[in-house]
């Protein structure tokens, strides 16, 4: 049967066999599916979080801020095992009802603050510590303009291009073909910026920065999707100089690190309690190359 | 031949025969693809939009500031029909890199301040104007969390299940599923929130709520898509309640119809000019009724 012989059913009804490789944790309804608490560590900070590109937005963001000198942004950083459904705890959804990583609670004053959605959390962050958001009013609409750019433009290049070219369970032309066209766009839009702008805000190093660099990044290094080729992102020079530039960042470096937990055992930081856990990666790292 | 046959090749190639209904608009490069500048009106505020839901979030939100009294928010309002191209303008794209209504220039200051993208749109002028957006760090947090959630989540609803479920050339069902499914969730966690909070963020009405109402809105009073039967959207009673409510203020009646170019010529306000305009309006929809 051919799919052009589908007619979508008047009410449309859940059939939990459906759904390609993330069928087992797509669900029609919110909320959650068994009662835990979150772990709580020693530090103001806590982050729930994923070594995803959403997840690493805020990683790099808290390791800036440290490698600033900001003692303040000290934090544990917790793995959320989203394909073991660690998302749908009680005490998760009581931190974000929407069930995605990151989610983050800032117990630095009486009341705990939760906070969801990375783009959120790196505003709050970023405006608590006064730090890599422009205080200028231009530049400062300019970083916003950008920042969510990123959080609009991303699932685009995720739930669109990622899922259909990568996960899906079969290669399906049209999508393929409507969200490649989409993403080539975007990294055009983002090379041609880059052309004239050493960041994405100008001269700033910006919260911007890294929102966008965990996703377009990650697809110039070819560390998702593996589409490189398939997008011929060595095209995009003015992308390919800024993502370098940025991977040699050492806060860059170690959040991308942090709740990994996949890659070589030297690249994971499964949990972080202290800047000295990225002390004994080194030292992983050190004995793998032996 | 089945879909599954396809596969994708090695590298992409752009073939502008495929597409569906956007095929026209949709390119894989960004940038200019003609010289024209943009109007320029009489007020501090310049908008560049069409009606569609990313438009109405600004438009509601400048008509909920004039309502509270604040001049300074005044603005012509022109349009840019992305059918035609508009969005290709050497000027557009000056303002708007990333081609897609919204944009906005600030005059109200010596340099012009350009801004795109709805939620930093939203962001800008809420701050700029102090209202609508929350003082206490708590509410702010909250209030951010959710204009994020709805930036981020859209695109599921509009680039993924309404381009599947109304535009695309056929019904593909693996598509019209995945987002399906993530839809009726967004749905549902919305719903949750709204048992417990009048608005978004609590008891106050903020850019959160301007942000989601024209996109979950519209989809429950089957205004996009015509999907409201599909989805089963009356069953999802706080976000009805809530709905309603936000389409009863004046300042939402007036932010649907600016940049309008469909529907009954008593919504449309194709240019914005003066608060006085919508008066002509209520009287052109007393003589249809007549």
């Amino acid at each position: 049967m051919s799919e052009s012989a589908y007619v979508p059913a008047k009410i449309w009804k859940w059939d939990s066999e459906n759904g390609g490789k993330f069928a087992n944790i797509n669900r029609p309804i919110a909320g959650a599916t068994y009662d835990a608490d979150l772990p709580v560590g020693k530090h103001p900070i806590q982050l729930y979080s994923l070594a995803t590109p959403n997840g690493v937005k805020v990683t790099i963001l808290l390791e800036e801020l440290l490698a600033l000198g900001i003692k303040e942004a000290e934090y544990d950083a917790f793995i959320i095992n989203i394909m073991e459904g660690d998302q749908f705890s009680s005490g998760f959804v009581e931190v974000n009802p929407n069930s995605k990583i990151p989610a983050l609670v800032d117990r630095s004053s009486k009341n705990p603050q939760p906070l969801f959605e990375s783009g959120a959390i790196l505003m709050y962050l970023a405006e608590k510590f006064d730090a890599f958001i422009p205080k200028h009013p231009a530049q400062r609409a300019q970083c916003l303009s950008w920042l969510f750019w990123q959080v609009g433009s991303g699932p685009y290049l995720g739930g669109g291009f990622g899922h259909f070219y990568a996960y899906a369970p079969e290669k399906f032309e049209y999508a393929i073909e409507r969200f490649t066209m989409e993403v080539k766009r975007q990294l055009d839009v983002l090379d041609r910026h880059l052309a004239d702008n050493k960041f994405m805000c100008g001269d700033e190093y910006t919260i911007a920065d890294m929102a966008i660099w965990p996703w377009y990044g990650a697809l110039v290094q070819n560390k998702v999707y593996e589409a490189a080729e398939f997008l011929q992102t060595h095209e995009y020079k003015n992308l390919v100089r800024w993502t370098e530039e940025m991977a040699n960042r050492t806060a860059v470096k170690r959040g991308v690190m942090v709740n990994r937990s996949w890659g070589e055992p030297s690249e994971q930081l499964r949990e972080r309690h202290d800047a000295s856990d990225f002390e004994l990666r080194t030292q992983d790292k050190l004995e793998d190359a032996e």
